[in-house]
């Protein structure tokens, strides 16, 4: 049957990320981004997960959605500032070439054939911080 | 911002059927069905949904989720067999041809270029029941 058991599903943490940024992410949400050819969805489905945007921050709660779509350049991310557990579905389409450019750090990355390359916002190979 | 405002989001009810299937889904799920090219998602967030597949029915809850890859023959619907609100959240891929089979009468719709073309399952064009 295609219905989801949670108990036999793969579960998948960590992220992709390159350290310093996969340690300060760990068990949290991403690093502000936006996707060049990516539409994303979100839907929150348990407590309370601030928006973080350029303008600022948005306070989503069960039933609220939020949609960026792809080349907006106004990053987002999520935020659990409560003391509950927060919780939210996330759909992204899956483009067969992806950049996406984090708002906060000189950081993006390119996926292509299932591999990513991190670069700095020149292009140039990311080797650490700067 | 990217949060979605209810209030203000276009509402599309009713559906592309021909008469009668139209008249006899109004307010209702679809006729039970399976997408050739679409992978389809649903996530159930209020009240509850029977999904009914060929092998029989399973009731669904607020968090419960099912898939239906793309291509897989045992057709699915939902049905609302209680007397309270029920609804969920419905994610689709966007093929740019997409055929799409009904399990429980002799229909089917090719959709390409936004237009929809229903025909019976030996491919003839649909004239009415039969």
């Amino acid at each position: 049957m295609p219905v989801i058991d949670p108990a036999k599903v793969p579960v998948k943490t960590g992220s992709i990320y390159p350290e310093p940024y996969a340690g300060m992410m760990k068990g949290r949400s991403s690093l502000r981004h936006w996707h060049l050819n990516e539409d994303e969805f979100v839907m929150v489905t348990e407590g309370e997960c601030t928006l973080v945007q350029d303008a600022g921050e948005t306070v989503m709660r069960p039933g609220d959605c939020a949609a960026f779509p792809a080349g907006s350049t106004d990053g987002h991310h999520f935020i659990n500032r409560s003391d509950r557990v927060a919780r939210f579905l996330v759909v992204g389409t899956k483009a067969p070439r992806e950049v996406a450019t984090y708002s906060d750090v000189d950081l993006r990355v390119e996926i292509e054939g299932g591999k990513a390359r991190f670069t700095y916002r020149d292009g140039q190979d990311w080797t650490g911080p700067r």
